[in-house]
Order: C-alpha cells, then structure tokens, then sequence
C-alpha cells in the first residue's frame, strides 16, 4: 500500500486562539496548542507512514521533535499563508516520497484517533473531507493528485468539494462528529471536556480547573474554572 | 430482516424552540418544526418499516397524518414527560411487532438521511447512539432489548452509553456530523443553511430571507434576515 503522508500547518504558538481570549492567558493557550498536537500524533501516528508539522515558528518546529515527527520550515509567502504552507508541503511530500496519498489536518482536533485513519484506508476515494463547524474542512485527504488546490479559509468545505469535482476526483463526505470539534470557543473546550476524557487536552484544562455544565441558553455548554 | 421502527417523540408544535426567539416568530418556530420533520420522513422513510410521531398536542398529531406516518397520542405523565412518552412507544411497539428493532430520533435534525439508517442495519449491534452538539444524544437504535430505559436530558449520551453497559449490550458509538446537528440557536440554523441546501427546511429559512456568512468571533456564523 502507498504510504499515507500528515501534513498539519501550524502558524505559531504565541497569538493564536484568540477567541479563546481572555478565557485563557497567552501562555495556557500555547500549552493548550501543545496538548492539542500531542492528542492528534498519538491518535494517528501508528495509523500513518509520517506526519509532518510545517510551521515558520520555530518554537512550534522544536515542540514537534519533541514528539518524534518530521518538521518543514515554511518560506515566506506574501499572501495566503497557509494554503502557500500547504502547496508547498504537498510540493515537498511529492519529491521525497512515490505515489504517496496525502493527509491535510489542523491541529486543533485533538478527538481525531485511529478508527478516522482507518476509515481512509478502507475507502479506495481520490478524494475524502470532513466538514468542521462553521463550513470549514477538518480533514482532506488526497489519493496523489498533488496539482489540487487547497482552499482553507471562509466557508472552505464546499470550495474544497467543487476543486475536487473540477478535478473530475471520485469524492467522499466523511461525516463524523469527532473530526468536525475544532477547538476555537469555550462551547468547543465544552465538547472537549465531554468527549475527549481520553486524551492530553482533557488532563490540561481539568489542571485548569476549567469544567463544563449543562446550560439552558443560546450556549449549550457553560465552561468556567472552579474555585479551588 | 426484523422491521425497524421509528419513535419521534414531539413535544408540541407552540412554545417550542425557545431559544430561537426573537429571531423567529412563534409561527415561524411551528413552520420550521413542520419542516423539520418533513425532512427527517422523506430522508428516512424509504428505509425503515414505520415511522411513529408520539405527542400530546393535536396539532403535531394532524400533521403528522399529512406526511402519512403513524401517530401515538401521548399520555399525561406527573414528570419526565419525555422518557415516559418513549417508554410508552417502545411498548406499543413490543405489543404489535415481533422482535422490531427501535429507532429513537429527535423532531429537530433534518440533516438525517438514507446513509445513516444504512448504518444501523450494516452494523449489527444491540445499541447504537450518535451524539449531538452539546452532550446530548440524537440517535438512539436499540435491537429489541425493550427494557433499556431511555435517559433523555441534560448530558445523555454519556447516561445511555452508561445504561447499555449496564444491560450489557453490545455498543457502537455512530459518529455522525450530520446527525449531531440539531437545531435549537440561530448558529444552528447557519450549519443547516450551509449544510442542508436539499432540504424542505432550508427552503423554508430561505423564503425568510434568512442568509448565513461567516463571522470572526466567539460565533462562527453570522445568521440574519436581509432586507428584500
């Protein structure tokens, strides 16, 4: 079987998850993007030939080696940094590696684990995505068609399926629950604290003191930190 | 093959949806109710033996009628009138089928389709649920163990994977994007204007000039009326 290449463009530790702000300091929300990558290496890693982080903060290029996974420095683009990030890593998978099939996550699905990879390798699709919520794409999966265009950004899963079409590719709506939590509000830590006691991001928060209740509002979920 | 059966149990068609007050009137909640449900017949009905609508409200029972499903008027219950009322339904379908299996799903997820009742029927299990946003559960499907006690309420799916563990029964956690969305916030209708543009619902918020973008903050979308 061709080898099943994990590309996850991370910008940087520091100024990220804002919205999260001020529910989190700047120095949490770093470690939360750090348990965060871990859960999603461990959930994969066994499941993939390699995963690469591409990042041009080298904070964000030293924690990855920390977790044994290979690391691109990514240039610098003028605009559209993060699909130029990820046309180059499709770029750079395409030298190293034959035929290799491509796997394109954020690295802020921390729920994401091995039965999802599994799923991948058990459909025989050019093209797979999974939606996030909001209308974004948190996980893309190309069968070596390495001339498709990543389009992150604004409502990207249904300009990601119509480049698919556009590019005759046979697609596959992955639909799952786990794979669309995107970490960026506190509802998301809500969904995380519910679904993922499993994993890294969990054991954070919960040394945060941070918990979740039920709420009868326009939020679902109330997250906020205990008193100790 | 042993029939499926579908219990859809409806509060009432008036002072529902709450949370989605102001931004509807307290007709267009009935309206999108109605089309809700119409949604969930036509994506399902193809595939399961029966669908019952088990209310209290008149209203829910005519309607009901219009989509040419079976009805089951609800009985007063002192307290937890939404467990008693499935358990109601499960055990008018012990008495008039032999060895049905049940399938338990909310009035308010249009975005349910063919390919998950698929699902359930590949899958050979006792008991098979799907979470919704929020910790709750919006697919429940119980292989003729009538005596599982439904737990609907605040985090439930964690309670009814609990129950299944308790009655040992064999369980698969369904991991549906699709199935997770219900529609209680205007942030849940952004998902389905986005996701659902075949539905009867869809068509519905569209004729009132409701319109979904994307938003940069704590909401991922912005869901509003546009001036004609």
């Amino acid at each position: 079987m061709n080898k099943l290449i994990t590309i996850i463009p991370v910008s940087s530790f520091n100024n990220s998850k804002t919205r999260l702000s001020p529910f989190l300091t700047e120095d949490e929300r770093k470690q939360l993007l750090q348990s965060m990558l871990k859960d999603i290496v461990e959930g994969i890693k066994e499941e993939v030939s390699e995963i690469i982080i591409i990042s041009k903060d080298p904070e964000v290029l030293s924690y990855a080696k920390t977790l044994e996974i290979s690391t691109l420095l990514e240039e610098k683009h003028e605009r559209d940094h993060l699909n130029n990030a990820i046309i180059d890593a499709i770029k750079y998978v395409k030298e190293n590696y034959e035929d290799a099939k491509i796997l394109i996550l954020p690295s802020d699905i921390p729920l994401i684990e091995k039965k999802n990879i599994d799923y991948l390798e058990n459909n025989n699709n050019d093209f797979i995505i999974s939606p996030s919520k909001g209308g974004g794409t948190n996980l893309l999966y190309i069968n070596n068609q390495y001339d498709y265009k990543p389009l992150f950004g604004e409502f990207s899963f249904f300009k990601h399926v119509t480049e698919a079409k556009n590019k005759k590719m046979n697609i596959n709506i992955y639909d799952s629950f786990y794979v669309s939590i995107d970490i960026n509000t506190p509802q998301d830590l809500g969904e995380l604290l519910l679904h993922g006691t499993h994993t890294n991001t969990y054991n954070y928060l919960s040394s945060l003191n941070i918990v979740v209740e039920n709420k009868h509002g326009q939020e679902r979920l109330n997250v906020y930190r205990k008193d100790e």
